[in-house]
């Protein structure tokens, strides 16, 4: 029989303290309000553990009682895999383990805490005259713990990958409460399966990530950053192929911006001036990193090498960190500078790159087709093959009755593109509670039975974050 | 109760056909005879199924007859994963899956199927204008499915990462017979666990991997190398951080190499002349990529760096490429002119890159107590932290005296070192066979259990390669 609210409370109060504990509904906002506000569902309790091993006492109770446990970073997942779902989990956040451990510059790695938040991760690494190449517009709040249960990306994967490429190793405790051992500093080693893979990116449906052994990266002399007109998503592409083949692993950044979003931004004043060079129906932000040894001028060559080639028609070459922060912000502000237009409808999808400029056709065209005036804004990661591929409502349009009404036509409409173009549903965000459907209709059978498998064997009892990712065992 | 030998020629006969099935002991050299001539256990038979259809028929009637199967590719591992334990087994081959089914040089991918040679794949990325760079000495006859299921390494790691980094997704048969299809095409896809990553580098113990995508690379303008004098390891990690520093990721290769191992190669008349500026008592082997947008002279600068730093005393620029084949032969024949100075005992280990001055001192002076006389020959890929710390029989020993009574005592005094600092038992050459009871005895044993359990999750009867990198279930 399932404990009672009540006897959760006591039982954790007895295991960690009522300093590491809340039970009152009324003081659990900061665990359950997530950022967009989509999920409403109570928790039994919220449980913050002081230490390592009162992490792995809290869920060799609860593999003892059946309860359920969500694993929680800094709350700002876009999927739900961080909040409640049926209503009578317990929410453990990682907040309290915040240590950096250590940070050996030579070996080139920092094992950080699973509640370190990320940019307190930047500044230990920055401090000791490194790098640690993870942005993400949260970087403010998120925790190692999530950034690597979520296996998330931002804008310099092209240069550094996701998550699960800047990770070593993790720490994790598992279901039953055992400790899985698996922090090291080893750029080899092959003994054994892949198990920090594994755990990254599972949102803490397979384990605890309780600690992380992060790559450092030595810090560029400086970066060298323009905003170039393209045409269109076809010259975006020729010109990505163009920058990967003069500039290799230097480049750090190729972002897709439509016309629309700076319109956007220089009407709603989000931008002290315009950062392009002249009007154009797509910009291209194109960095590359200059290491010290490396003589500069390599991006205003291949604009150069472009303009000749026919491919861009204007640029503009950032020559001041002011020209280099505008530009940034021009990109950053696309997702608040919808909110301004009204309602929008989202997609966080990618496709092989060469697919983008078709995704965007005729995704444009189908989502135009089902809301005559839709205003389509596709931005991003174009170097990844990762666009966030937003709808704004029409003009004048009336916000909830366009959400009501389209919302979850025009996801048919887009990962219906997405998936005949051998995409995915979702590149960056994750599964959590909101596309476990979605992924049940979508992915390969025999890959869901495999995980269904993988999740049973480490999880016998289901009670690591029930119903994320996978359907909860009936 | 267990097919016989009988038996199982019998059906597999039916399953595939004669041309696919090979019984005669007497022919079976090719599939059982491993490079280091370790491991003499007889098969039950070969099988090499024609295509797709065929691997999973094999599969599906292994499953139903509890007959343990053994995948194997281009048969150059080091560890004994590809060749039989107890002798009942079935080798299947996948080297008549030999096919490049697609490349894509927009989308940056090439789907090759396990049988294709390493070699094959070069060239055809070549051919396309592209590169696919994991370089191994065994290239002209390893398998693309054995390049995974080792997560083999090879000279540019440093650069490109080992085979489970340039891998975007396979697509593989299980234990019965299932396919799962996870070849993509996408940079970021966070749509479930990460299955890619656990099949590679499972040495055929989750599954059988038939084909891959994988990813291609620009192709450099050319390539700046130098041969460094450097006096000791720790000038020569020092030496390291200066070019992380200065070149970042354009670093392709940072190799170690003894001065024993020039004196070797020069005696024994491998090189047409010394590549060397001057003797020293160690060498760094340093290479940059330069892509077509970047200005030469890098790595010059960075030496000059150097020099002023006074981290290294003497250094040869290749000024040609004749040059720079020489310096790449100096390195690639470390492992074979030690054969002909006679027995050596080998040790394929990984360190976090700070611990590896100690980790040469201490393992060396261990060796040096143990046999006096012993000449430690510790070469490799210091930019990974994986150093081959091989040695050679003293002057005059007795081969297979030398083997025989040292062999087993000097894996347990440079173990014993590698643990102490942190460090890996196999860095690149996996567990196979060779390396089962000294992981039981290294590893976290919560990982151990994890990876039973996930073993026992995708393969319930134990037939995938069983006895390989976990011992067989009782």
């Amino acid at each position: 029989m399932p404990l009672s609210t009540a006897e959760i409370a006591s039982a954790l109060a007895d295991l960690v303290g009522s300093d590491n504990l809340v039970t009152d509904a009324t003081h659990m906002g900061a665990w359950l309000n997530e950022p967009r506000k989509r999920f409403h569902v109570p928790a039994a309790a919220v449980v913050t553990p002081p230490d390592l091993a009162a992490v792995q006492a809290v869920m060799a109770w609860a593999h003892a009682h059946g309860v359920a446990i969500i694993p929680q970073g800094g709350n700002t997942g876009l999927v739900g895999a961080q909040v409640p779902r049926s209503g009578g989990e317990v929410i453990l956040s990682l907040q309290k383990l915040d240590r950096i451990r250590s940070l050996d510059l030579a070996a080139g790695v920092m094992v950080a805490e699973a509640g370190v938040i990320l940019e307190t991760a930047h500044k230990a690494a920055e401090d000791a005259g490194a790098m640690f190449p993870l942005w993400l517009a949260s970087q403010g709040s998120a925790r190692i713990g999530g950034v690597l249960s979520s296996n998330a990306g931002g804008v310099n994967v092209l240069a550094y990958g996701n998550a699960r490429e800047l990770t070593l190793g993790v720490e994790a405790v598992l279901a039953d409460g055992r400790l899985y051992r698996g922090l090291n500093a080893l750029k080899k080693d092959n003994t054994g399966y892949d198990l920090k893979d594994l755990l990254v990116g599972a949102e803490g449906t397979l384990g605890i990530i309780t600690a992380a052994s992060l790559k450092l990266y030595p810090l560029p002399e400086d970066y060298e950053t323009a905003l170039v007109n393209v045409a269109s998503p076809q010259a975006a592409l020729e010109m990505f192929q163009l920058m990967r083949q003069r500039a290799g692993a230097r480049l750090n950044a190729f972002e897709l911006i439509p016309w629309i979003g700076l319109d956007f931004q220089l009407r709603h004043n989000m931008l002290d001036r315009d950062p392009t060079a002249s009007a154009s129906p797509w910009y291209a932000l194109i960095e590359l990193t200059r290491m010290a040894g490396t003589a500069p001028g390599a991006l205003q060559s291949s604009l150069e090498a472009a303009f000749e080639a026919g491919l861009i028609s204007d640029a503009v070459l950032a020559e001041s960190l002011a020209d280099r922060t505008r530009m940034w912000a021009f990109r950053e502000q696309m997702s608040e500078c919808q909110s301004r237009e009204g309602a929008s409808i989202k997609h966080d999808v990618s496709v092989p790159i060469a697919a983008i400029p078709a995704l965007i056709a005729e995704g444009s065209a189908a989502a135009e087709k089902l809301v005559p005036g839709i205003r389509p804004v596709p931005f991003g990661h174009m170097g990844d093959g990762n666009i966030h591929f937003n709808f704004s409502m029409p003009l004048g349009a009336d916000p909830k009755a366009f959400m009501a009404e389209f919302d979850e036509a025009m996801h048919e409409a887009i990962y219906e593109v997405v998936l005949r173009h051998g995409g995915s549903v979702s590149a960056e965000h994750g599964i959590g509670q909101l596309k476990v459907d979605l992924l049940e209709r979508v992915k390969d059978p025999v890959a869901l039975e495999m995980m269904r498998a993988i999740k049973t064997a480490l999880d016998p009892k289901g009670i690591l974050n029930p119903g994320k990712m996978l359907r909860a065992a009936p």
